[in-house]
């Protein structure tokens, strides 16, 4: 009984990604969904992201998921890019982003043209990958800090996920990360995810992050 | 109604977890569940604390809680105690441990005589806080490289539990961690959790730790 719950649960679910994608297509809108465990620099990396993108002449908006707190919506202001927060505390502190609250956030950042919408679920690497929210990408974060053994241990998310980006990885010598072994875990899960190195802090790799964005966004809607 | 589904699960579990500490009180046992994120070090600190523990005199098993694969476990395997693994794929992947599941664990591991039981919560810092699993305490580890504001954007899991781990406190300058601030949000948010900063790598904290679980087990079961 439990399962069948679940199941109905996401096959309602499958109806709003299904009207997520449909108004992007109409709208021309490319949809990026950015998934992590806290802390693993999903905010850091769209800050230091968004410039470059929209240098490339990329009109961007996002969407901000969090349980609690407007922080990271905070940290993103200053880029003058239209934001829609949502806190998943007034309905239940519920740990992902489903389709109907994307699609809810994405009718209310409607306004200013938009090109690329880039999505920063919940900080959570086992929930958020079992809801499709519609996106036309999903990118998953792991940190150095966090194990090399990570993309094993939880496979649905790396499984669900088309770009995999190894982040923070300036520390990986400090950590003695094995980037090597961290990679071939990630490979074993999913051998068509395309890994990106990446550090928010020194910008390694970002540009390449964004080109394969602007890549993405001008096959799909260009 | 999806409040509802939600609110018998809960319910459900309640009668579980009675269970579990009408279990533990009759065996003199004590159970306690450590949280975190993946990564931020629970399986490490084990391996650390529990040769400390040993010391100390006390019988310690250990239940690992896991999505996929025996990782954990095999890596707490040399430490010659009982240990039950839990894989959550098998029913469905779930992102944490209910107390039907904790306490068929502690029946499989009924045997050798055990004083103190570590339970090793799948890595998230948002689903377990939900759910009681009868545990007498509960530990959440945060790691310095997560970002001082995961208290206040996670708040539910700190405000669950009794104890906080600030983990690998060794790599707070490297990551310019403001461990001060950080502080001041777990306390924000719960201002009766105990925090004790940690390091498995130099042992930093840990003898504290095992201090604290040896008189929390002298005072209920002792």
């Amino acid at each position: 009984m439990d399962i069948k719950v679940v199941r109905n649960v996401l096959e309602e679910n499958q109806v709003s990604a299904q009207k997520v994608r449909d108004r992007l297509r109409e709208r021309r809108q490319t949809l990026v969904n950015f998934m992590s465990s806290p802390g693993s620099g999903k905010t850091r990396l769209l800050e230091t992201l968004i410039p470059i993108l929209k240098e490339r002449g990329l009109r961007v908006g996002v969407i901000e998921g969090d349980i609690a707190t407007a922080r990271d919506a905070d940290r993103l202001k200053h880029l003058d890019i239209p934001i829609a927060l949502i806190n998943t505390e007034f309905f239940g502190g519920e740990c992902h982003l489903a389709a109907n609250v994307v699609l809810g956030a994405l009718e209310a950042i409607d306004g200013p043209p938009m090109d690329l919408c880039l999505l920063e679920n919940v900080g959570n690497l086992v929930c958020p990958a079992e809801f499709d929210t519609g996106s036309d990408l999903n990118v998953v974060l792991l940190s150095v800090t966090e194990g090399e053994d990570k993309p094993v241990k939880y496979p649905l998310m790396f499984r669900n996920s088309h770009l995999a980006l190894v982040n923070k990885i300036d520390l990986a010598e400090v950590v003695e990360a094995d980037v090597p072994l961290l990679r071939r875990n990630l490979q074993q899960v999913n051998p068509s995810l395309e890994i990106f190195e990446t550090s928010a802090k020194t910008g390694l790799g970002l540009a390449e992050v964004a080109d394969r964005l602007c890549r993405l966004h001008d096959a799909k809607r260009g």
